[in-house]
């Protein structure tokens, strides 16, 4: 093999994920250049925060406070952005871009609602842009969406997307209560101590709009995508699920075919048996479903220091490859917007699915009666009930699941259901995917 | 984007998987050019059988009987070799490497057996080769090794590979004989009428080998590999295994720490919580550990037409992306061998596991005492014992579970209870992985 000039990395952002993109580089940068020719020099290091740099200084690695050395630096092949958030990481990012560098991100808040605008940059500046690490930790999801698959049109596509959701769901398999199995997450550093971007389901929407720009062409922003959260579910919800052979799940949703694309994000009853359904603790899986390739299931660790730092280098060591191979300025355009046509969005009323219902009203005669009989105007029929306990004008617990309704529907029955005086708190919906 | 050429492929072999590539190619053509810029023409197939060319001929596209329209000829970007065997095809392979043209292949005789003069001769003539349909069909295992995960050290390689094995031990799991699982299989398509490949674990060293090279970067010859198959599991061992917590499934198994590299193929008895456990049907699946990325398991077809055409047309896309906008004689030099170092092979005897063991022995005084001191004095202790039935002197099914203990020592001992008067046939020993 010909002499190769090392390729240089700056890496802006020395947090957890940063701190782990620098150790993998310092202890498997020889097998790194054994398996692949190529010697990948890390130059620069920055953050705001001084341990951090001290940490990252303590192995070796030239460091800064100014992000513009890395920005501006003539020699820096590529860009690796590891400070999440929007500003000033989509800044940091255009900058790279604008320098001619290319970039490697993990920042899925910058790519779900700016995708668009990054992904032309990139393409008019000639430079690659890598983000394997903003969703799904170690999976190799962006990856194979964006070349292994890409022959073909996607059927539907269900991630376990958020780790701290899925550990807590878990947990409370386990019989804990919500609470204490946020407590649980939050010691063992799965949670943070503000949760609630993992527990409202947002977390889960931002890494699903970047499948959907992957898988359907469309950058569609976070906020817009339907999103519910797994505050609602308790411990019986789980319970009751597992009876009827499904065990819950918070999925990511995109679902492709003629009546358009659903995206959204809501807790699910899975079937048991499903491979999703036994992803457990803080992993995460996508399920994807082509034309061709039938089904798939790409499972592993969803966060971590390690993991992600794993995608980070998989992004690093593949324009390198290219950079030093081939040359910086030989790119492989890679712009996904627009290519799906044009994507109608399916509104949440339209969807037709089979529902878990949990209500809680007094347990007096004729509310099951009402109670059915709103549900039969609506056009839903029910498939199973439960009401374990007998309390005679006290509150107590029924369980239905429907056949498949219309979510419109079943909304305007629920809102009718729990108007009604023998309704003692919300009636709890979970979607079942079948 | 600039004005690109076509990128023109021939393919040879026009049998499941060829023909699957022909329809998808021609199925989502314009689906792939609008995806990735570069249209992609398939200039000639050819196939020595006249009836797989006439198909082929009714969709549209030139055909010819002899290879050497495809090898030699001047305009041809990608070669696809499809016929599958050493013969011709590895002649087919470096002849088209030799005119410098890139190739595709899911042959897994030709790379598991020569991988090394394949790869090297890729590399001399500046070609790319993709394999990624060579090992679990749909399943992007070739890329998450060769790319995603390459700067990992990896420790653990588990991979349910075949789906005829796979598809028999599920069935029988559902209480059919192996003989009854078999004729479902062949009846469905799933088995080959001569099924020996298969359920000898030779196919799945094929592909082990494979892996091995990409994981471990030695080129071993499948024959080289510790292999055995699924024809002495009954139904019974798998009720027994379910009982203490395990699912039966052929593993092929690649493990690295500092006693050397271990690859064999063999059943196992796998934790039925690991999700290796739940891969059913003909499904396959591959479990990779790694320094930093932790835990990962790629799942999905592992054979079929259309999954395989699409990691056929995934290799075709990737280069074609390359040929068209960076140029043919541009390219990333890809050879793995030699750069895992010197790797010392474990011999099979070193190997330290627990074992499920089935005698079968008459039910007479003395027996099980004679047994246990002939394990004893092997160092080899029992955790669990199961004996069912009482048929006093009749033969008698006895289920052992060791602790953890020499390979070597257990054959010995096996053996030596073997050539005893009171067995009736030969013990059935499986590995357990935990």
């Amino acid at each position: 093999m010909k002499e190769l000039k090392p390729v240089k990395v700056g890496l802006i952002g020395a947090g957890t994920i940063g701190k782990g993109v620098v150790d993998l580089l310092l202890h498997n940068g020889k097998l790194i250049t054994a398996r692949t020719g190529v010697s990948i020099s890390l130059e620069k290091v920055c953050d705001r925060d001084k341990n951090a740099l001290d940490a990252v200084a303590a192995s070796g690695v030239a460091v800064t406070s100014n992000a513009d050395d890395i920005l501006n630096s003539k020699d820096i092949d590529i860009v690796v952005e590891l400070i999440g958030g929007i500003n000033p990481a989509k800044d940091f990012i255009l900058r790279a871009i604008n320098n001619r560098k290319n970039v490697v991100t993990a920042n899925k808040a910058v790519l779900s609602t700016f995708g668009k605008e990054v992904f032309l940059a990139a393409v008019t500046n000639n430079v690659s842009i890598g983000f394997e690490a903003s969703v799904g930790g170690a999976i190799p999801i962006i990856r194979a969406l964006k070349e292994s698959f890409i022959s073909n049109n996607f059927e539907v596509i269900y991630g376990i997307l958020n780790g701290t959701t899925n550990f807590i769901l878990s947990m409370m398999e386990e019989d804990h209560s919500f609470e204490k199995a946020l407590q649980i997450a939050q010691k063992k550093g799965i949670a943070e101590s503000n949760p609630e971007l993992d527990l409202s389901g947002k977390d889960s929407a931002h890494k699903l709009s970047i499948l959907a720009l992957l898988g359907f062409g469309i950058n569609i922003s976070p906020e817009k995508i339907y999103t519910e959260g797994i505050q609602d579910i308790m411990p019986q919800d789980i319970t009751y699920a597992k009876r009827w052979g499904y065990n819950i799940k918070l999925l990511a949703i995109a679902k492709n075919d003629d009546s358009g694309l659903e995206l959204r994000v809501s807790p699910a009853l899975m079937p048991a048996k499903h491979l999703l359904a036994n992803v457990k603790g803080e992993n995460n899986a996508i399920f994807v479903k082509g034309d061709f390739l039938e089904e798939s299931l790409l499972y592993g660790k969803g966060a971590g220091q390690r993991p992600t730092a794993t995608s980070v280098v998989g992004d690093i060591i593949d324009i390198a490859k290219r950079v030093a191979y081939i040359g910086r300025e030989n790119i492989i355009p890679f712009d996904p917007i627009g290519n799906g046509g044009d994507k109608k969005l399916v509104n949440i009323d339209e969807l037709m699915l089979p529902y878990y219902l949990r209500f809680s009203v007094i347990d007096k005669p004729g509310v099951l009666a009402s109670v059915s009989a709103i549900l039969a105007e609506n056009d839903i029929s029910i498939a199973s009930m439960s009401q374990e306990e007998r309390k005679r004008g006290q509150s107590v617990t029924v369980i239905m699941i429907t056949h498949k309704a219309r979510e419109g529907s079943l909304q305007k029955a629920i809102q009718n259901i729990n108007s009604m005086d023998y309704v003692t708190s919300k009636t709890v919906v979970i979607r079942i995917e079948d």
